[in-house]
């Protein structure tokens, strides 16, 4: 078995009640410059980690790439749900079935699981109906679309997440490209699709080529700028009401693209900055990754530091069920000084 | 402000998805015997801590300390429940309404807040009626029926929570009594109330009395003994369905009174050992602080380690939306040889 480096983890999060720091955060953080390489780092940038749900752009890249998403007419909102981890709101639920639709597919085709929706509304229909919910609210099914969507495009079968079928081979092929090192692994992700591993620098080294990347540059250029571009667009497609990478990236206004991952992963795309950010904290504590990259973002320029949306999750208050103030959260005084 | 000392912080439990460890979760552990005193302890057994609603036994000492139980009449049930943090069910909904109303109180008349019940069942209800929840579903509404019986047997003033209500000095006092110190202080609670903190190892020694004190000891050990045989005795309305200390309690037979507290503290009191046992992850992390909990409590010989749930929580799969196991949670090796 692999094992990573813990002992290397920085303290990145404090959490605090009334006068007692009462919690801490550790983890990894590596900031890459596609010129010049690794500019920053916290904990140990060489971590071999699973980037889970924020290295979608990557598992979305042969979708571009082979041709498929050209031959099935996808738009450029179709492009940021095949990134997504979205809420299995409506928006997200009725796109996929139109998407899946297209293709001559139904809820079936899908390998993803059920899983209730996050968003309230939907979540609240199903229950009122006495339903439940099926594989197209699943959080990763737009991934799956794309997947799906590509396999149709190499007349490839059904079983897109077997780790020899050629969609899966095409994202390894992919992630090891970008990352431009050999994947040490893959664990089964919660929607069943492999996970490929990779140490965090490689992660951030990746997501740097996505913030260089330029009109002009060739096929693979060209498919990270569309990609970052329609994540960036449509915030609200990526995630869903009240999650930081919709809330995040409207308050931006598109200066970068940013996607959370499970087990408290998070990435950023920078390209004012030619910059990619990785972050993984070692307890999988999603307030922590947010707080994390909400901070960089404001230090690299890209987000407001008094817009509300920065203050919430780098710095604010922690609230009790009558609305009292009862902590806050802040990083780490190492990291709030850091500037790129 | 307070800093407790986090670089101590042990690493405790482990999170693996396929060969990588994904994961980790540090913390403090301390286990102390009623007539030796510390016997173990993992990280730093001197951290301060805020024990959250792990302390709730400390907290309803004055309601029966005080008479005011005797004089309320109060059940077994309601002893329990008193100490709970309950799933808002129906059945932990309606013991409160007939308490209140025993008192000749309504729901406003507490101070915990409106909460959504965790209780599927409940909150679909309510969701179904377009209905909210109110203040009786909150986890602590049990607590603050106890709080409102003690106001009421004192004669004091309905903001039971303000830190020099009379209610609240009494809680005070036995909580320092019990942890042998005084407190360095409170945060306020997710319920609103004061929650004093102590160092890890004085609540350990306070959970030690609660498993030593027997028959005959005076006021203070039968307040001790009816709190913790009332909890074990109704593990379903110290917790619900689903929640870990429900399934560890029921698990155990009434051998062990266990009580979980926000940002990962859990509580364990056994009698046969004459010990206390006081977890805190240092990141908030529940599936940690129950692993480490369903480790010691199998140590300590009251929870049979083959027990499907002692499996689930101290060594338990990881399943995706699939039901595919992904991965699994362990604890560290160094806590799993410990024997008491």
């Amino acid at each position: 078995m692999m094992e990573r480096a813990n002992t290397d983890a920085a303290e990145l999060v404090e959490i605090w009640r009334g006068p007692f720091h009462e919690g801490t955060h550790r983890g990894h953080v590596a900031i890459w410059h596609h010129d010049t390489g690794l500019v920053a780092s916290w904990g140990d940038a060489e971590a071999v980690i699973l980037p889970r749900s924020a290295c979608k752009m990557i598992q979305a890249l042969p979708l571009i790439e082979s041709g498929a998403a050209r031959e099935a007419g996808l738009s450029e909102r179709q492009l940021a749900l095949a990134c997504a981890s979205h809420q299995g709101a409506a928006v997200h639920r009725g796109m996929v079935e139109d998407w899946l639709g297209d293709l001559g597919l139904g809820e079936g085709a899908l390998r993803c699981g059920c899983q209730w929706p996050n968003d309230i509304e939907e979540r609240d229909r199903l229950i009122r109906a006495h339903d439940g919910p099926n594989q197209m609210h699943n959080n990763c099914s737009g991934k799956h679309s794309g997947f799906l969507t590509v396999a149709k495009h190499l007349n490839a079968g059904p079983e897109y997440l077997e780790i020899d079928h050629p969609v899966q081979v095409a994202v390894r092929t992919a992630f090891e490209e970008v990352t431009g090192e050999d994947s040490p692994g893959y664990g089964i992700d919660g929607c069943s699709a492999p996970n490929f591993a990779t140490r965090l620098k490689a992660f951030a080294k990746a997501l740097a080529a996505y913030a260089a990347a330029g009109a002009g540059g060739g096929v693979r250029d060209e498919a990270m700028v569309t990609l970052r571009t329609a994540m960036a667009a449509h915030p609200e497609l990526v995630a869903g009401e009240g999650r930081a990478c919709t809330r995040l990236m409207r308050a931006m206004g598109g200066r970068a693209t940013i996607k959370t991952g499970a087990e408290a992963v998070f990435a950023a795309i920078i390209p004012e900055r030619r910059m990619g950010v990785a972050v993984k904290i070692e307890d999988g504590g999603t307030r922590a990754s947010e707080a994390v990259i909400t901070q960089i973002l404001i230090a690299m320029g890209v987000l407001d530091p008094e817009h509300p949306e920065a203050v919430a999750f780098a710095h604010g208050p922690i609230r009790n069920w009558r609305g009292i103030e009862t902590g806050f959260i802040k990083v780490s005084d190492d990291l709030a000084r850091w500037r790129p």
